[in-house]
């Protein structure tokens, strides 16, 4: 079946595909967008399209151009996904992801991929397809969408989540989203697009396999081969393997994993860690905190709960969204009197309740934490807890982690976490996984994404001994365009590509200037040196006046304030004739030189200098 | 034997004990110090100095007081341990190190203990015994000698490299440093000191088991039990064993690897998988990265380097010290024309020679991140290099390593590091060890030191699980007294301590505000606001001048500027009285309430205002 499903409000007024209309192009309907709410039980399948079948369009399209991917966000680094693929004058995006920031970006709140190209490119554009709902894939969406409203294509529960992340940003209403299923296969422009079932940490996740004109390119999205998935469908290998036979051109695929050996375990093995945990900790309140989306996992916990006679509440709005729009979707299964409310556990002898939360990754701002530190309005940790981490450090929240962990045992608590046992298991394949879905598709040109530079590199390798010539591996960089024509592929120059910084409203309005101050700041302060100068004389009026932040404490440091004050004037007093000339940049060039001279020598720090001349 | 080798230059005409002389207390000899330099192979093992029999003290001194213990650094952290031993008028300290600052300290560069309360007692102080050379061990020493010039008691080695550091701070020539070895058994005031041989990452690591009149405390320091070594001499455990039998009072014990289960690896075991890649990477390059102060992973690159016949070179200052030290001192066996300079590595073919570095941790100045970013004066990563770090990340590193070996990657280079392989043990004992040295010590008191809360509670368990009662294990927190008679013991007060934290030549001057300043500015970064007014009138007498640094782009947010111009003017208008009254203290307040509300609602962010008002 090829069905394409679009969430339409009813009221809306826009064009309706017919049902069952052959080779409709979707892109050509409803302009105007959807607004249903999450909880909204109407609307649903309105709009379906079928694609007769796909691998003739490679047939019957002319072969007018070859075919271009490139990345506007996921090489040579784990976050912040955009793929691109273009053909002629069709451009598709894949996934439209979001990165947090990193040491060097202080005061960052989010970095999004930089989209100028596709700006460009609007007209081209037929729509932004969606492999699952996780940040690094779905979190850059409001802002790609406000400037660029181009329908959207996602799974059910992904279509969930990402309607709640448009509506916080007040642009649901303008947005066109589309539901696909695993099996739907549909047109957009040159290229047909068909969605593959898959498993990651998340519920719904999709492959596709993009026919082009030239070939079939399979992007794998984030993934693993999970043989006992909690929603009992693993991973459509059989189709990998048919599309293998018929030939596929690219594998774009998933490097998060490739520095690990062997098999990642089952979602499934981590239910059993929390059945034994359960059925041993009888008399003492259960925590679990693991990240707001898994849902399986969080199911894991609800089955567990169920069996042991306990209820569950949960902490953490974005926990709590998600269960909201999972369980309405039918992605969750909770028996009814199961959840009770956060403030209803004191209620519950310790045994007798499990609470769910958020903050896995030490965030200071989220549940675990705020337990942890006695910041939480309803949960106190006490030495009668059992608190399970199941998640893994993501690299650079090591010690987050590790010092949510320290209040916890300070507080008594049993801690149950990764460095002591095994309660989580990855959502990426491994060496062994990644090597399966290189053997089964049989690629002729193998594309690494969705990773560090020694990730593309690790999984380049594993391509090599899957017996992919080492010509027909590409490790790429943003922007960086790989171009076929369906039988011989290079790398042809490179599109504009980067970081857009977002921090607080400001979107791209902090660049390089700002952050390396805000380093130098954050590294030894300021010193604001106001002098005041005769307009008419060219003469200093009075002292210098000091002012330091950052710099050290300045009630302990008086001498240094008065020798700097001295300083200034000296330095004041050796350009005369800049005075008489007004040359102001050239006074100021000289307090600070002399200024930062004196200070390294006194302190070996370089605080910023802020000469400021006052004419009056 | 009970001996004591105090290194004096043979200059010295401070008084020196006489040897085989008994019961002389070894502080009383020597204030002036000695400065023997590395090289100076005269002089050596001056002053010997004898205990009778260490456990008769405990028969002969009256029992006039409580044994005290509590530590100035290195509980509920891994870092500037600092160990305190106290009875009656006696005061001992054990180690004298330093940590690394976290996110929390933008700017810092190195912490110290506190040492306050050490101050205030100064005269009790009979010297500081130091267990091992690590940074974390001795970092501190040049700050605290500088304020407390009491004797230094440590090995061979060890001395070796406080003596490079003293030097390095221009205090050498002042300090007293004594020579001991395992085995060595002497006096300082109360405590008889007895030196006991263990294992750890650096040679020459010992533990103490320190007598007083109250009993025996045996204090690890950071150990392993390592029983095929690379100096060949396993940790002292007969010893450990002999004094359990005797009645060990309490064991103060390294927790590092508390949260690691089973055996930590013989250190041999790392100089096989090197023997392989060295027998595998025949025509390679090989780049070995590892810690400095490893001398004998050092050693083992040596070793295999000469059974493949290449040329060793060294590239880093830290490591080029420190093997200066050790083979002078004996602790390194390297073969005569093994070792080359690292500017003739490239007349050797690649398959000739391994380079030896530092940066391990992916530290940006050192060699390894040079080599990768192109950085460095002698050696160029190209595809014909095999890199080995050997080592595991520090916790904070991860972020920094994960770069370093990006960029290797980017060369070409084969990269060898922990994700992928076994190249690098720990110096800590894991759980195991643990339990050996618990059980065969058999301490009345537990007292796990060194590490993170969690590994302090996850030690203590251990510490149960072996038959030390819950009462008998205490849990401390830094500057909290221990307290025993011998029979009982309690938690009894607390002295001062704290972090002093040390940027560029400024020891303690930057405290918290400081550091509160640094983080403000580094998140939204400043805007200074220079308000001319007329002394006489009280009005405005131009257009406020902004300056703004680490907040927005200034060129491209002229609107925002012009706004913050208008909004100073109505917050002064505002403020018609405090004008008048010269309140300019009010005046600041109102205008950096009004602003700050403004950019908060523009922008969401806040940076830091700092209104300045001149008077004209």
């Amino acid at each position: 079946m090829a069905i394409i499903s679009k969430t339409n409000s009813g009221k809306s007024k826009a064009p309706v595909a017919k049902r069952g209309a052959k080779n409709v192009l979707t892109e050509k309907t409803n302009r105007t967008g959807q607004t249903r709410k999450i909880s909204d039980k109407q609307g649903g399948s309105r709009s379906v399209t079928k694609v007769s079948n796909a691998h003739n369009v490679k047939d019957t399209v002319k072969k007018l151009s070859n075919l271009k991917f490139y990345a506007l966000g996921g090489l040579d680094e784990i976050g912040k996904n955009m793929y691109v693929y273009e053909y002629g004058d069709d451009i598709l995006v894949v996934d439209s992801g979001l990165a947090f920031p990193d040491d060097e970006m202080p005061g960052i709140d989010l970095v999004i991929p930089d989209i100028s190209y596709l700006l460009k490119n609007k007209d081209k554009i037929h729509g932004i397809i969606i492999t699952h709902g996780h940040e690094d894939h779905i979190g850059a969406l409001p802002y790609v969408l406000k400037e660029l409203n181009v329908p959207v294509y996602a799974t059910n529960l992904t279509i969930g989540l990402i309607k709640y992340k448009l509506s916080e940003h007040g642009i649901l209403n303008n947005c066109r989203l589309n539901t696909i299923k695993a099996g739907n296969k549909f047109k957009l422009g040159a290229f047909t697009v068909e969605v593959i079932h898959s498993n990651h940490s998340i519920a719904d996740s999709v492959m596709f396999a993009i026919h082009s004109p030239v070939g079939t390119v399979i992007h794998t999205g984030d993934f693993k081969i999970d043989c006992t998935p909690i929603d009992g469908s693993m991973i459509d290998l059989a189709k990998l393997g048919e599309l293998g036979k018929k030939g596929v051109l690219a594998l774009v695929s998933d490097s998060t994993n490739a520095e690990r050996t062997g098999y990642t375990m089952s979602e499934r093995s981590v239910g059993a860690k929390f059945d034994e945990i359960f059925s041993t900790a009888t008399d003492k309140r259960i925590i679990v905190a693991t990240f707001a989306s898994n849902i399986h996992r969080v199911q894991q916990v609800i089955d567990s709960a169920v069996k042991y006679g306990r209820k569950v509440a949960v902490s953490g709005r974005s926990m709590e969204n998600i269960l909201i729009v999972a369980s309405e979707l039918g992605y969750m299964k909770i028996p009814k009197g199961t959840v009770i409310k956060l403030d209803e556990v004191k209620r519950y002898p310790p045994g007798k309740v499990v609470v769910c939360t958020t903050g896995s990754q030490g965030e200071p701002m989220a549940g675990l934490a705020r337990m942890a530190t006695n910041d939480h309005k309803m949960i106190e940790i006490t030495a009668n807890d059992v608190v399970v981490i199941s998640a893994s450090p993501i690299p650079g929240n090591e010690k987050m982690i590790s010092k949510v962990v320290d209040e916890l045992f300070k507080k008594g608590a049993e801690v149950i976490y990764n460095a002591l046992d095994d309660i989580h298991v990855s959502g990426h394949a491994k060496t062994e996984e990644l090597k399966i879905v290189i053997g089964i598709t049989k690629p002729k040109f193998f594309i690494p994404v969705h990773g560090e530079h020694r990730h593309l590199m690790l999984h380049k390798h594993l391509a090599e001994v899957m017996g992919v010539p080492t010509k027909n591996c590409f490790i790429m960089g943003l922007g960086q365009v790989f171009e076929t024509d369906g039988k011989t592929a290079k790398i042809n120059g490179s599109v504009p590509s980067g970081k857009v910084l977002i921090d607080g409203l400001g979107v791209g309005d902090v660049g390089n200037i700002v952050l390396r101050d805000r380093k130098h700041l954050a590294q030894d302060g300021l010193i604001v040196i106001i002098i005041s100068i005769d307009s008419v004389s060219g003469e200093v009026i009075s002292e210098p006046d000091i002012i330091s932040r950052g710099f050290v404490y300045v009630r302990e440091s008086e001498d240094l304030i008065v020798e700097i004050r001295k300083r200034t004037l000296e330095a004041i007093a050796d350009c005369s004739y800049e005075r008489y000339q007004k040359d102001w940049g050239a006074l100021k060039i000289a307090v600070r030189s002399h200024l930062n001279t004196y200070l390294y020598q006194k302190t070996k720090r370089s605080p910023m200098l802020l000469p400021v001349i006052v004419e009056v």
